[in-house]
């Protein structure tokens, strides 16, 4: 390859510590290697090659291919209570339609990458029985934080009336993540968004929202 | 080991046929090993000596591993069809009580075996990223016909008034497939009930059957 070997891809340095900078761009390709093919099948050999670090000086970084992971499990868990925090808290916008607008964004995420990468949580959940077991607490406090941030969301809609008063707001939450990530596993093996708009009609259909599968989901899926 | 070469573990010759005896007890161990770990981490050599054939002696009875993979689901699928139409096909029943019985029987199995063994397709579903391409058609024809299976239980519950006649059979059908693996997947995560019966709850729900977690399901979850 012609790219540079102590280089991230395409992007300029942006700190004075190589070293960070480097750290940063392992854990980016470790990122996108976990979503699209799991941990057991991300060699260490492979991602190095592709942030263009030369291969032994990985244990400079990380401890052990466990460290490496773990550190991966964190980056993708601080990314993604962000994305949440963003979609899910967005006051401006009404709590069920942020729960919508969350599904459509992650639609489109999933389209942009050609359904190849799905969650890097629910692809190593599915292979936790050959994982370090230290990772198993960690995913399911990750899942936790996730299920936290949506049933403060569908608790604001039942406050404005928005959602049905008897509706339990906790199990909606536990209710959504485990068949969000079964919709996302499903659109990586079909290769198309159909499986994450019918579970998504499902579960509006559940908050008392039906026919609620947004105007841009059904434009983007007539593409 | 002591156990026998040839045979498969604790059961006596069925048929006359040594290898076919023998090819079935690779499959058998395959989809155990698949249910467990997937395809990827699943190998040949782990297979061989634990059906207590002689390594080498694998493409006697298959092509390749992609071709041992492809007999892997097949059998599966197979077992998986005949399990669904016992618990959905059972006229005995009432056809929304039949799809309890279907969770019900299936959060037994998971128990049964400490959570280890989730779905086959789900598992393969999961990784497809890294498997022989052949597999995807195959592994989503598989889940149509499931889908098929509680798409006719879920139109008879709805011929006999048990679900409003405006539910969309079809919809909810591929619905709860698509959140039912991603409840398996959880239930391995998290070495647990909790997943089957929180999806089983909003699924029912969904149907108009709220709070229908049968009364074995909560006995068992006490444990």
């Amino acid at each position: 390859m012609d790219r540079p070997k102590q280089r991230g891809r395409g992007r300029p340095p942006k700190c004075i510590d190589g070293r960070l900078e480097t750290r940063q761009a392992l854990v980016r390709a470790g990122v996108v290697a976990l979503t699209e093919r799991g941990f057991a099948l991300t060699g260490i050999d492979d991602v190095l090659t592709r942030v263009g670090v030369p291969k032994g000086s990985f244990y400079y970084y990380f401890a052990s291919k466990e460290a490496f992971g773990a550190a991966l499990i964190d980056s993708y868990a601080t990314y993604f209570d962000r994305k949440l925090d963003r979609w899910l808290g967005d006051r401006r916008r009404p709590p069920l339609l942020r729960v919508r607008d969350f599904m459509d964004d992650a639609r489109l995420g999933m389209a942009r990458h050609g359904y190849r990468r799905g969650c890097l949580v629910g692809n190593l959940g599915q292979e936790m029985a050959s994982l370090p077991e230290s990772f198993r607490a960690r995913l399911i406090e990750v899942l936790h934080g996730w299920q936290a941030r949506l049933q403060r969301c569908l608790e604001e809609a039942r406050e404005v009336g928005d959602l049905a008063a008897d509706h339990d707001c906790a199990q909606l939450a536990s209710f959504f993540w485990i068949g969000w990530e079964g919709a996302v596993l499903r659109a990586k093996l079909e290769r198309r968004a159909a499986p994450l708009d019918c579970f998504a009609e499902g579960f509006l259909a559940l908050l008392g929202m039906a026919g609620s599968v947004s105007e841009q989901s059904r434009f983007i899926q007539e593409e």
